[in-house]
């Protein structure tokens, strides 16, 4: 259905995850990968999401193009504990690692009371809180920590370090969508900086360094050898490294700085890893979990707070549920000529 | 030893904590209440830490004499499942229930990889970091969140309704003291509110809000009916509404906004609920974690930052085991009489 204004166009979850499973499985990735991280983008463009939707599309072929991925990696998982899954993605995505897991992440959780997914030798390219979302729907609390490729520097410092480091956490919510919240650890995206670049607009103070370490509101100097700031000053940072030390150092995946693409021209997936902790709150003495959540977002609405973490995606995905998935045209044309359709 | 400069006197650990302990005693709590409060009490001063060393025992003693707080609480441990306790602290204080809870945890940890403490019912009047340090000297890595009182507007409302609500984390450094964060997710302390009122300075943007709720600059504003702001804006909101649920809705504890102590004049700690997360990081792939840990550090010194999380503590605490700790002589005087001593 093509829309007048925009040049918009609409396309169902299900065909745009099929299109995009095709252009998955033709740039290298086999059947079962391609399924995974083509639901998991179709998921992200439904919900509105500008950064990682289909945007990230070319990302995905560059990198399997240059080989610095393993788009056919079939995970292997280790029981290593009672309440404990380690996963080497073997130089593959981390979604299909996650997805290997699930069933014995779920099943630990609800035994043991709570859970731990350490995921290493991993490519996450996408936004977090997909790998979240589905536990809150079972009822339980997820918390999901991953690293990246260093971009942001250590408050204090003048070299760039850290990745943009996301938290992502999710609750169920009594009568709702569960509350999920997605968060870099960055003051900003890097794809937001960008933009300003080519806007040629300032920055807010807080959000960059120069290529000498020196604070700057010009987003040119900080894509041009200069580096982001951790949200928050000196607690954003002290996250940053928390992220960097759950994701990486725990689950024996690459820190952000570890890893060297040069020799992968095209490569843009950080090779890092990623922990999930998922618990089981019927344990807890309360055992009404999720209505003391609802308790608690009502309480938030009668204090003021306009929204809620994840109202915006949900509000995005009930429209693209309605209306189907919005797309610009030319961008459906070129997804299409990726997956080799007229 | 009593030293010129400052009017401050110098006292040992031992000293010092037996002395507090004497004072909690004679104040209405157990003997095993007051030896877990005073070692508490006794390290933040070590530490240097102004705002939770004896500064806190006014508040400790006023609450016991409200009658808000039980004293001889002795808490209720429960084995809900392989990786999940739960503690009913019985009204008393929240550091007797890790305590009572402390070697069960540990074992846990080990046997499962990651194990949940739940304590509800407690009240927490102090620093959060000695709750997760000595696990990292046990080689284990822990996370602990615990809500107060409403205080701080989430993002974008009007009305207090999260506490400060620290997160504290541990990793162990090999080689190193553990590297330990407690961070407030409020934007500032409501202690360095106080002092900016009685100096008349101007606070920075963003850290407060006035009793309608408009951002202000003014202490004394904030104080009078207003309220502090989450640090980094929806960021910060974001985690500390996590705070919330995983402190008091997960344990079953209340929420920072849910108890009322106005029938208890003097009362001044918050009844809540605290969580803590211990992971055994020798189940993951790498086997190395204090080693990772010790890099990563390495790093962050490498790119400019002047000082990791924990080291002020850290030096600060090098310092009062050789010289005593540094107490001004009024404040020893005035917590002689407090423990009845001449």
């Amino acid at each position: 259905m093509q829309s007048g204004q925009d040049n918009k166009t609409h396309i169902s979850f299900v065909e745009l995850s099929a299109l995009l499973a095709s252009i998955f499985e033709r740039h290298g990735t086999s059947p079962e990968v391609a399924a995974i991280l083509a639901n998991n983008c179709a998921s992200a463009q439904r919900d509105g999401s500008d950064s990682h939707g289909t945007f990230r599309i070319p990302g995905y072929v560059s990198t399997l193009a240059s080989g610095w991925v393993d788009g056919k990696a079939v995970p292997e998982v280790k029981d290593s504990a009672p309440g404990f899954i380690a996963v080497d993605a073997k130089n593959g995505f981390a979604q299909p690692a996650l997805a290997a897991a699930h069933a014995l992440l779920l099943e630990k959780a609800r035994t043991n009371g709570i859970a731990l997914l350490a995921i290493h030798n991993s490519h996450h390219f996408a936004a977090l809180w997909p790998d979240v979302e589905p536990f809150a729907r079972d009822g339980l609390v997820a918390l999901s920590f991953v690293n990246s490729m260093a971009c942001v520097v250590p408050h204090g410092g003048k070299q760039a370090l850290f990745g943009t480091n996301p938290i992502a956490f999710a609750a169920p919510r009594e009568g709702h969508d569960p509350l999920v919240f997605d968060l870099a650890t960055s003051a900003i995206a890097n794809g937001d900086v960008q933009i300003a670049a080519r806007e040629g607009r300032q920055l807010p103070e807080g959000y960059g360094v120069d290529r000498n370490g020196q604070p700057t509101c010009d987003a040119k100097a900080i894509l041009d050898g200069g580096a982001l700031l951790p949200f928050g000053g000196y607690k954003g940072s002290a996250l940053s490294m928390m992220v960097e030390l759950l994701a990486a150092a725990l689950t024996g995946g690459n820190f952000s700085f570890d890893f060297d693409w040069s020799g992968y021209p095209g490569a843009q997936t950080p090779w890092t890893g990623q922990l999930l902790i998922v618990i089981d709150p019927s344990k807890g003495a309360g055992n009404n979990f999720a209505q003391r959540c609802e308790i608690l977002v009502r309480q938030m609405q009668a204090a003021g707070q306009p929204r809620q973490p994840g109202d915006r995606r949900y509000r995005q995905r009930a429209q693209s549920e309605r209306d189907g998935i919005a797309i610009a045209a030319e961008e459906l044309a070129r997804l299409r000529a990726l997956a080799g359709q007229p």
